[in-house]
């Protein structure tokens, strides 16, 4: 095979295009051709073809990725743990690269606010060689450096995918915010995100755990996820409605922890009344920039509240992630939100799917 | 003597009234009548006159006190550390008491945010006997359960009232976001509790402290609390221009921890953006119900913040705000922030000197 | 009934008597007369029959308690948790009561380190009236600012003190060390706060645990309560074997969390060398003085350990507890600890059948 | 210049032999060879000449240095900071380089516990080329990958090697056992270590220091350190007594925070008993291996004790030392600390004067 092709996004809210690039003959020291077996379509996915965040278009989106290694670049001989590599091994990676030397990796110890963190499937223009540089193809070649995680027998790709980012996210936030034993936990959004954080709450013995989103399909999931209540927002479409449900909930003083991953600003102000004094709250779900909301920070002082913003995950939170997926039932639910599988040459009807809020995961199985 | 006068705030925005008011011949269990020494003005006491908090007039105003104990009553023999207490001993107390039995004060121990916590000079109405429940006047009556204090010959009481709420209150806030060695630390206004935070911040080894604020004279102050850079906002009106000035004091990067000491609800998304990624932002000066402000919670994502709400203070404050104050330089420093001197019959005029901001503190001896 | 049998230990070593006590008629304010309806039988009963602690003889044992109200005294309205009581409720209460007072009540907030901490069943001599402060008896006087509680129907007489004290020790212990998400766990000691401090770590989170003790009917109980693995004290006697065993199933690197609930002092050099390079090793058995044991200090450092001690449990605990077993499945599994059961007169019995290690959880049905 | 002297470790206990090794004409990327402007002399160094720790001898030690480049490799461009770096720059750097990828270094971050790591003037032989790495030499060659630090003009070399590895192994320390605002501290050990720990409770706001240790000049040392007490190991030798003191200077309770910088074994059962309940105990100075001594681990369970142990430091505790010196009035106090300055070739006499205890610090200039 000479060449790969790619779902590349070429212009902003324009079908992706189905382009081919070369495929290296050989690789460099560090690096690792992989043959995509599935590519998750994330939620930041269709923030990126709505032109939300910017990026050096065109770009080959798709940041979690499970696929097999063709090449093995010298000097990469074992992955991220220490587990010896080979071709042919069915591997994942941590999305993002950082420097190591800044800043914020050294210093600060911020690795994730890296002054030059780079991340597949957004970072990367496909003009530019090595052109294959995110999960919508057939081939991407993996930069030296990056934190590769060969995959055990008894882990299948599809609960890799189905927790796909959301979880190693929800892991890093609840590192800033953490479920202890027997809390009361509120969760806003039954997206990816929120269902992740729902499964991380629930295995940190929270006693009991509300999930406030939609639509219905969604908060099926939650459920089946281990929510003990669930709150629509059709149902219940007035925020002093929804406080009035939660406070019913929890002895009418609100959430230990209240974890956003909504992704509206008005979700902040929200969420903020519905902890209770000196609770703790997760602002996790913003990562795009949504604009301003009115807030009354008289509300932060007074209530004696810990709000506590995270931003990515590092490379351990990956190792975490298998390990909790590995060890536990939870693989088998995350797999099971993965309804919908597309081939390559129809990546636009899976975003769309996603961006539709269609179905619970939607894959592409080049 | 039976009565003792006091000022009383009968309405808000008028002046306060002199009352006389009985004094016990006798007082109960765990009561203790005490001649007032000195009081403190405190700018929540501006809000109170103002009417900017919800409170039961006619009050007697003043929650910073010291003076002597004239009676003692049943079972009251030793003071919140356990030194013996006796007639004619120097004290002042914490200024609320809690009810110890709530959800706030047993399950969640956040005494601050006790469901019927009431404060001296605050919560209760003058009206009602035993009326002598604030500190500008002659005499106050506190209930038994109050947490008083001894003073050592060695703590000055202009000591104990320069310092006033603002240290305890600052003293508790820092525990939510607390400063560490070699911290770069921001101070967001130069009232009491800003200069309260700037000594915490200097004893707790701050590497440097910049302090916004103003007018001159109190930036004067902070300079001479220790302050290694002052910002004022009459010659950087521009909340830009000043995040540019704190950039460039600190590495471009912002500050380890920023202290909201400034009361507007603008402060507060200024503060945000002067915290570097990772960052604390406490958000101490918000006593108050300002009203609302836009703020764009993508910030607190994407700069990965960790912001806390802190609330009053508890009595351990007050025993550490004393041994702070008695072990240090620091107390030589509160003293000479006391720079107006009024008695009771003048203490419109001392109000008036805190809502002017005129000086340093201002003090009532009756 | 003017008068209620107690079985009382009188003499160290010796069978306890059964003496008979006169019930008041009447109660004072805060108290509570309550009828035994079950004491458990701790593991420190038997140290204290055996004489290794210090008590003021003879004493009613008995500090694991459910119970009826039979009178109220006055003021006592609502239980711990504000809930309303009334002659007729269930009820179990925290054991000890602590001064709020003193330095470590107060300045510390390590209440359970109260200089006037006293414990029912344990801290009362049974010649002084009121006599009647202990569980194996047919009716306990409880003084008043007993921290009590009210029991939901939903939670069974036999899940509370199927738990009982271990739990609330084991939940104090885990504030001080405590276990994350995905954390590799070992126990040392497989009696009731073993198991206790497993079903805590499986519920935190815990992605393997590992106990190790003995005889083999407590490991079968560490199976059921959810160890993914024993190791025998009696096939494994040589600690280095059991290090051994240990670091093959930690990946040769020692656990994240060791948790000491073996009681014996060479548990604790043993149980340094389990935990992984910066791992936490949690000291909770050591409630008797047994003794030193040769320790190497340098094992501190160069594996850069946080080690921690647990006293006792506070009010809260309780709270905690009995929220943890009413919201889960492990109340069925502390109620199936209890194996045996005996009458009040065969208390001697009892006591002999926890001495032995036989069974699971043995408690008195005066 | 082609050959460069060296003060060699060939046989412990036997003098250092001095010793020549060819300079490399040129040094490969990321390397520096750096002419040696100081050494400090460790007591670590005198552990090392003795035997008590497994070196590959022939050993150059000396790990603690301040040099000027002679030769940059290619990249070398800028200090771990990131401040460019040039010929003849001043500079210091971190004693270890680890891998970054083992499980300390990455998935438990306890980067110190690196399974491969490398200390200069400890780790390397020098009859392996490139020999020359290790301080108390003409040239010293840095590694790729070493932390370097360009020291600013307003830090005089005395100040960097009179806090040497005492002040980082120190500051890293404290991150297991902070000291807080208004602490209780007392300090086992009046060595390097214990007065760089004393300058930090001191800079974190102690309210109280006491120093245990000798000899008198030691001691002295301490004073003019800022120590608000001392005990003489000498004149109070008994450990009975000495705990007297403590508690009589302590409130009767003990400290809130005990540091251990002594180095015999018989010093950590005698400091857990000079915490108060619920303080915190920090075993910094067991890092050779000195064998064990009888404990009793009922006193870190009676009396809810944390105990903590530290070992080396990270370059960012480098980067804090840096600034902290830079920042404060501590660089004056340690540089004084050195009192005493020897050649190369009578490198023998320095570590005689520090193996017996003369002086302050001593250091060898090439």
């Amino acid at each position: 095979m000479t060449s790969a092709a790619a779902a590349v996004l070429v212009r902003y809210q324009q079908p992706l295009e189905t382009r081919s690039y070369p495929v290296p003959e050989s690789v460099g020291p560090g690096e690792a051709l992989v043959r995509v077996e599935m590519a998750g379509i994330c939620g930041t996915d269709v923030h990126l073809w709505l032109g939300q965040l910017n990026i050096p278009i065109p770009v080959i989106m798709g940041h979690e990725t499970v696929g097999r290694i063709e090449q093995l670049g010298g000097g990469l001989e074992r992955d991220w743990r220490g587990a010896p590599l080979a071709t042919g091994d069915r591997i994942t990676w941590a999305s993002s690269i950082v420097c190591g030397e800044c800043f914020y990796c050294r210093v600060k110890r911020q690795p994730t606010r890296c002054l030059s963190r780079k991340a597949y499937g957004i970072s990367y223009c496909a003009d530019e060689p090595p052109h294959l540089r995110g999960g919508y193809a057939e081939r991407i070649l993996l930069r030296g450096g990056t934190a590769v995680f060969r995959l055990p027998e008894t882990l299948a790709t599809e609960a890799v995918l189905g927790a796909g980012c959301a979880l190693t996210t929800a892991l890093h936030g609840l590192e800033h915010a953490p479920v202890a034993l027997n809390d009361l936990v509120v969760i806003q959004g039954a997206g990816p995100v929120g269902l992740a954080a729902l499964a991380l709450a629930r295995q940190a013995g929270a006693l009991r755990t509300i999930v406030i989103g939609g639509p219905p399909h969604r908060l099926e999931l939650a459920r089946a996820f281990g929510a003990h209540a669930v709150i629509s927002i059709e149902d219940a479409p007035d925020p002093l409605e929804r406080r009035k449900l939660v406070l019913e909930q929890t002895g009418s003083f609100g959430a230990d922890v209240v974890i956003e991953c909504a992704g509206h600003p008005s979700a902040v102000p929200e969420g903020l009344e519905l902890c209770r004094d000196g609770g703790r709250y997760l602002v996790l779900g913003q990562y795009a920039n949504a604009g301003e909301v009115p807030l009354n920070p008289h509300v932060i002082t007074r209530k004696q509240l810990q709000v506590a913003g995270s931003w990515g995950f590092e490379p351990r939170h990956v190792d975490q992630a298998l390990r909790l997926l590995d060890g536990s039932q939870w693989k088998d639910r995350f797999a099971s939100q993965i309804t919908h599988r597309f081939p390559l040459d129809r990546a636009n009807e899976a975003l769309e799917h996603v961006h539709r809020w269609r179905g619970g995961k939607t894959v592409i199985v080049p």
